[in-house]
């Protein structure tokens, strides 16, 4: 190790040295309250850790439908993205989320200090913390797949910090920091607008300011089909991703007692539900219209079927969750080909899954509710005041993240720039950005 | 996407919203409960999560114990069997299972709907319906493995429909619904009969009517080993089912409260433990027999413990799951052994693990038993009676679930066919089912 | 099979045979009891869950990090190192380390039997055993790593009976059990120094007694990096282990009631900030001394932030978290440079991450502390009684695991031997030991 690490290294030590010293004073538990049970934190935590563990599942998913040059290169910034969210959403991001503030920010809990009554009574604010540390991770990972296979490495955590600390924060505040779309009625039980299509339409915006990958679109208007490198780690990122969002929605009560005993177990039914709908329908989908069931779109259908319950998990039925996700499942194949039309060069599918199905979700909350604090959906007499609260909170949702995103895009390439140089792309980002090789001792065609 | 897809997703969105016009209402809870813990659906719940995740374990599993070329056709497999599993098993098979009926089947609770009395006093219906759907897809998926790298993937999708609505239910319904061998005193805790056996003796019937892959039996009598393509897949598997398996046993309490409190960590301890037996007496056994530790055996000897622990793991001791355990591992390496001599192809070890284990599994009640509702086993006095009762119940299961499914496997097999042509097989499913490769740039002797 | 396997099969059950003949009675539930919630041992049985998923976390690091010819003996060895430390920790384990006794080793509680009074009041004793053999596990898988790619599998199997069942336990009976650093006050509150440190420095002096691998070191004075077969493995395998550590640390409350509901929040979210921080340094750090952000280093650096704020996890404060986890990333970087300039050879780095960050944070209590039972650290005001203790601490569990395993691998080397020969190192241990290959059909470089 050279010595010009020391320098480094030091100035870290020393910022977070003051950090240590500005400790909050945790609350000491009364020993009176000996008694009490713990379920709602426990809930809320484990809820937290498969929500964590969803990470594993992007990681998996874009790694595995890439080429096998690029998949340190996706990892690495899929590691890195959750631990920048970590260290962003516990400085600025809680606070700019659930602070004291007014319509469009918070302002109060700066690194959890000074954050009274900014969590639900019956959590210890450290466990609410975790659980959105964990949403805020989710959304900035979203964004990776998009801009797979070319995008530099550092503009990549230029981007992550930003969209953690600030865009994903402010949001979130909108929706459930009692920001304005909060106090419209806007309802987004665990986070189709503010955690799925805030990730899908800055992937969106990114992968346009991009470009597309070397020789995905030719100039004769043929599209290649890229292949993924491992469908077997994409697979298991599904089932990954599946599992954890049996943290993300039904934890997403913060409560596992009273009134939410029955809906922890309606929401994880529904959830479960709609991405069976999600896979079924996209499967039959790519069967009719390309002729055979591919098993990239079928798990890709089941993450559609998976976004698109996650904002009315809370307040539908079981067969509605089923259609809502097999809608969802038609939407990720139309949204595919869709993309390609327009020469948009999404490698996993973020922008169908997340973004589209973001706001399919959502406005599904409009059209089938009929349970909860949502008002009774379409199908359930009288919706429309609903749905049009919920068609205004996801297009100002998305004109934010597409604008936001849009600008830091912008003036990230405009200063250190968002794309690898060409021969780099060609031999593979492992090398290049990391020096190092995803399986090394393997035969594998890297300009494949 | 061509226009002929819009009828076809046209009648599945008419069929899934006449469906959610139908939805049942939820039963909202009484504001006077908010004080009530829910831990035993907390429990219940995240057990479900587990068991769910145990999909992925199979399918690592599966894919890692075939070759390369039939990898995706598997996961797809697998993953469609879960999917299927859970439309189905809400649409008509947790009717047949709990609805109230005769001692052969249930008859109410078709879509959830009329379910009164059908589900534990402590349970939300729908957390239940979640613990049990995640059952149902294990008892699915078992059979992809026998029938790997040469069944048609639409001949798999109409079986697994029969199967997860149809057959286990029937067999669901006898033993845990109220049935003629609930009422006998059959004894089997978390399904060593119910899911595993059942599931193992319809991959037996299943491999038999199939015929082995091409090459695995040559005229002379000699037995071809076709390796596996990815140990560490396999070997994640395990670990991922393992995992599972602590949700499978203990939460099979369906009660974190009361005496359950003692019971889970039994069950999970004597899990553990059988796990662990099965693992080192199937490596010993191995290791004496053909000269090397060989791992395949070793996790199918783990898996064979974790099996045979289903039935007996809340009646009995933990040095008695370690006996379980111990013979579950020689009896899997006998198994593999004499599947290869009357010419049975296997390729991932299912029926010695899910069959046989699951019959060792149900007749060790009878043995060992010396805890909870069951009746004392032999080795502690008496237990002839149990003893028999076991091997009617553990035949009965067994004769239905070969029978039945047998018949399916004929009538597929004489219209649609079950197995993919010469020139299919030998190329790989993955292209010809799918028209896609699991490692596409790896450089793969795919006739291997 | 042969018909030689018939003696050996049957010795093992006789022996367990016996071992079920003396099972011990349970304690059953007194039916008055029935309304009494179970919350602290489904916490501790969740968070044991989790712990025992990390071997499968250590099973794809330590697979992911070596060569593809050696993956699947070192999944092996993990695999059976769970294995037999759940069946040493059943039989003498657990007595020596809760077992009454005096300060250096426990006696009683030999298979669970007369076991009363070893365990916390609040939980059943499986539920507590099966906590505390995943820890078991977790100390013995740590030296796989460290002597991958060319240990006898025989020795590999002797080594983990002798540390799961003594020298592990013995520490553990110093700190957790009531032994002499209990007494003392030493803290280390998930086992910093217990598992981490116990496995670290046991796999350090193996790998000093086992020597380099072939080509590791040239005469002149050259390291060869030999590079890992498959980053997505390793990188998954960090996923897993990080979400296990979400039940290792805050699992170690042992509750989830009265004070414990506050401080299992504030233990997950140290324990998530530094392991962000101790990543995000690591790659700094790297980025810095060699030029590129590599993701092996990163990943080792979340490892290292792990393991760093096992011991404090509970005492300090989330800022000091980001210290404790920053300093870890460092010294995993520093460390891996060290061990090749004493040419030492760690193929994964475990020494390390989990020994000299075992150590780091142990020592970090009596920096850090000021929440909870320890006292209050160097920081926050006369901490030197404490950070004596732990350095005393640290220092007599290193020496001690130092001392004892190099004994059991100087027996090992002198009778068995603990290295394969040249040939099969070089050709791979998958072949030599098992037989098997890891990726059947790939093609490969066997020597790189």
């Amino acid at each position: 190790m050279k010595h010009r690490t020391h320098a480094g290294t030091f100035a870290l030590l020393l910022l977070l040295s003051l950090l240590a010293a500005a400790a909050p004073a945790q609350a000491q538990d009364d020993a009176a309250a000996a008694a009490v049970s713990g379920l709602d934190t426990v809930w809320v935590l484990i809820a937290a850790f498969l929500v964590f563990f969803m990470q594993a599942g992007f990681g998996m998913v874009e790694a595995g439908f890439i080429r096998a040059k690029n998949a340190c290169n996706i990892l690495t910034k899929n590691f890195l993205d959750y631990c920048l969210a970590s260290i962003m959403f516990f400085l600025v991001g809680y606070a700019f989320m659930f602070g004291k503030g007014n319509a469009l920010i918070g302002w109060t809990g700066f690194g959890l200090g000074n954050a009274a009554g900014t969590c639900p009574p019956q959590l210890p604010l450290w466990a609410f913390w975790l659980f959105q540390t964990a949403f805020c991770g989710a959304a900035a990972t979203i964004v990776a797949g998009a801009m797979a296979e070319r995008m530099k490495f550092a503009a990549y955590l230029m981007y992550t910090v930003v969209i953690s600390a600030v865009v994903y924060p402010i949001i979130g505040h909108w929706v459930w920091g009692g920001g304005w779309l909060n106090r419209l009625g806007f309802a987004d039980f665990a986070g189709s607008t503010v955690v799925h299509a805030t990730g899908g339409w800055a992937a969106f915006i990114g992968a346009v300011l991009l470009g597309p990958r070397l020789g995905k679109y030719n100039g004769n208007g043929e599209v290649r089909a890229i292949a993924g490198h491992s469908i077997p780690l994409a697979a298991l990122g599904v089932f990954i991703l599946w599992f954890g969002w049996f943290g993300f929605n039904p934890g997403s009560t913060l409560s596992a007692t009273g009134d939410s005993i029955d809906l922890i177990g309606l929401i994880a039914a529904n959830t479960n539900l709609a991405a069976a709908a999600g896979a079924l329908s996209a499967m039959i989908t790519v069967w009719i219209a390309y002729g055979k069931p591919d098993l990239s779109m079928t798990m890709n259908g089941a993450l559609a079927g998976l976004v698109a319950i996650t904002a009315p998990c809370a307040f539908v039925s079981p067969p509605a969750a089923l259609v809502i996700g097999a809608v969802g499942g038609v939407i990720v194949v139309a949204g595919v080909a869709l993309l390609d039309r327009i020469r948009v060069d999404d490698p996993v599918g973020a922008v169908p899954v997340h973004g589209m199905n973001g706001l399919w979700g959502t406005l599904a909350v409009g059209l089938f509710a009929h349970n909860g604090t949502a008002q009774p959906g379409l199908f359930y007499g009288g919706g429309l005041g609903q749905l049009g609260v919920q068609a205004l909170g996801a297009a100002a949702c998305a004109g934010f993240s597409l604008a936001a995103m849009g600008l830091v895009f912008l003036a990230i390439r405009s200063t250190v720039g968002l794309r690898v140089p060409r021969a780099e792309e060609l031999r593979g980002l492992d090398i290049g950005e990391h020096g190092m090789e995803s399986y090394a001792g393997f035969q594998i065609f890297t300009t494949a």
